[in-house]
């Protein structure tokens, strides 16, 4: 199998042979065309497959993978819109296919990075799981009794629910966006507007607080607080068994994991309490998640996590 | 089939032909041991066949439904726990089943509910929907990608979800639940606290407020906001293409579903704006949905809605 991740700025890709072994697991710019966003990445995708064609001739790849950022609907194969790529309602699924030769499975990149946690990673043999990736913003996949959720491509949103009605306005137009709070670029940002000191990320801000710095300790704490009660709310209506925090701020580690663990368990009561536990799989788990999706498509053996 | 929605004060019941057709359509007294809760419930089902069978004699069930308030794992068949009921992992599916001496399906009230709103009611043709019902507590089932979710028992419980981080506690244990502040009872109760005058339900409270009473118009409005930002939370990351509100609040009718949507409006941005209907079949969703799960079970012809 062929398995792209692609991002608004690199493209993951993988060639998976037979056994589920990952060769050539790499990372390239994704080519973007802003006249015809689709059409670039796909040719892309070529490109890279007729590399792995010459690097590993004796592997024939039947299927391929693609998985996007942004509203992905997987029923009908079609990346509705990401900002950082600019397409609209583009029928990547067929595109992809057409240019590959092969059947190619098609998603979200996030959906994907949470199937790889529950069938490679740190969710391992669990049904209910809730997957968020903490970076420059905030995304999340749910899976239910064992099913990635998708609701037409719009589900998972976890970014942009509202953490405080009186908080400052989102870049998505609405007001108080949990990823307003707790992003790492908001922590960076937060921190920066506060102190009037210019940060790189929320890394410094961690140093910061633990170097005894209130107003960075306050930011974090925020941070805490809000991924917390969001999370305690997707509890009570989603009750995963364990929940997987990836992206940029987990390697915050303990740090982030321990305070929020915490504090999610002062707020539930009969809840199942799910565990928090960190990504396994870091950044390769959308690359995974869409070689998995490849391989369902065949029906093949399994693939294995490098 | 036969059809059972057990409460903990009465139990829905009715008989459906081969047809469709709902025969027969009561409520009664649910019969509650608190010794053998299970037991005595499911006497109470026998009890409840054999008077059908006396008044239908053509029609003979060929499986049963049986759906339960609380905790409910589908998948086991075992009512988990329900505080009104008293049982604890009870195998309700199989006792159901050796007494009605048919098959019997077994699920969750406000699920069944949300299915029979989705099949027959005011949700029809959705595959992403989210009802509520608001009485003296609130219940909620989410219907994702066609499927309504369970995740052990467990999905759903959004009147337990965090409204007001610096709220009451809740009789559950956690602290400002959605419960204390938008449910029937909450209302009432708010009302009575804050004017130190006692009213029979949430409709006082409505009327009241028609009438120019600002306490009265407060404790609406709050459990209005509270409904909204929950709402909000839940499109985020569900993305209900239809949102169908029951339970005795949906009374207000207008007067509740108004506000709600303006403000559920305005807290959202790219979102999947869901509509926001009224149940359709009120009290009897539960039941019917009951009798569309024993349908299920047989793969026979639909049922009809009364």
């Amino acid at each position: 199998m062929l398995a792209f991740d692609v991002g608004g700025t690199d493209t993951k890709s993988a060639l998976v042979d037979e056994s589920g072994r990952v060769l050539g697991l790499r990372r390239t710019p994704t080519p973007l065309d802003p006249a015809d966003p689709a059409s670039s990445v796909v040719g892309g995708l070529a490109t890279l497959a007729e590399a792995y064609r010459a690097e590993f001739p004796d592997v024939v790849p039947a299927a391929a993978g693609l998985s996007v950022p942004g509203l992905v609907d997987e029923s009908t194969g079609t990346a509705v819109f990401a900002s950082n790529l600019g397409w609209r309602d583009a029928p990547l699924r067929d595109l992809a296919a057409r240019a590959l030769g092969v059947p190619t499975a098609f998603g979200h990149d996030v959906r994907a990075a949470g199937v790889a946690e529950r069938r490679l990673g740190a969710a391992r043999g669990h049904a209910n799981v809730f997957v968020l990736a903490i970076g420059t913003g905030i995304a999340a996949a749910a899976i239910v009794d064992g099913r990635p959720l998708t609701s037409g491509g719009y589900a998972g949103e976890l970014g942009h629910t509202l953490s405080d009605p009186e908080g400052e306005r989102c870049p998505c137009g609405a007001i108080g966006c949990l990823e307003t709070i707790a992003s790492a670029g908001a922590i960076a940002r937060r921190y920066r507007e506060a102190a009037g000191r210019a940060v790189p990320g929320a890394k410094e801000v961690l140093e910061a607080a633990d170097a005894g710095d209130a107003v960075a300790a306050r930011i974090w704490a925020d941070a805490v607080e809000a991924l917390a009660e969001q999370l305690a709310r997707v509890v009570a209506v989603l009750a995963p068994e364990v929940v997987v925090v990836g992206g940029g701020l987990a390697q915050a580690g303990g740090r982030l994991l321990d305070p929020l663990a915490a504090r999610l368990d002062e707020l539930l009561s009969f809840h199942r309490r799910p565990q928090l536990v960190r990504a396994a799989l870091g950044d390769d788990a959308g690359v995974l998640g869409t070689a998995l999706a490849a391989r369902d498509l065949l029906g093949a053996e399994p693939v294995v996590a490098p």
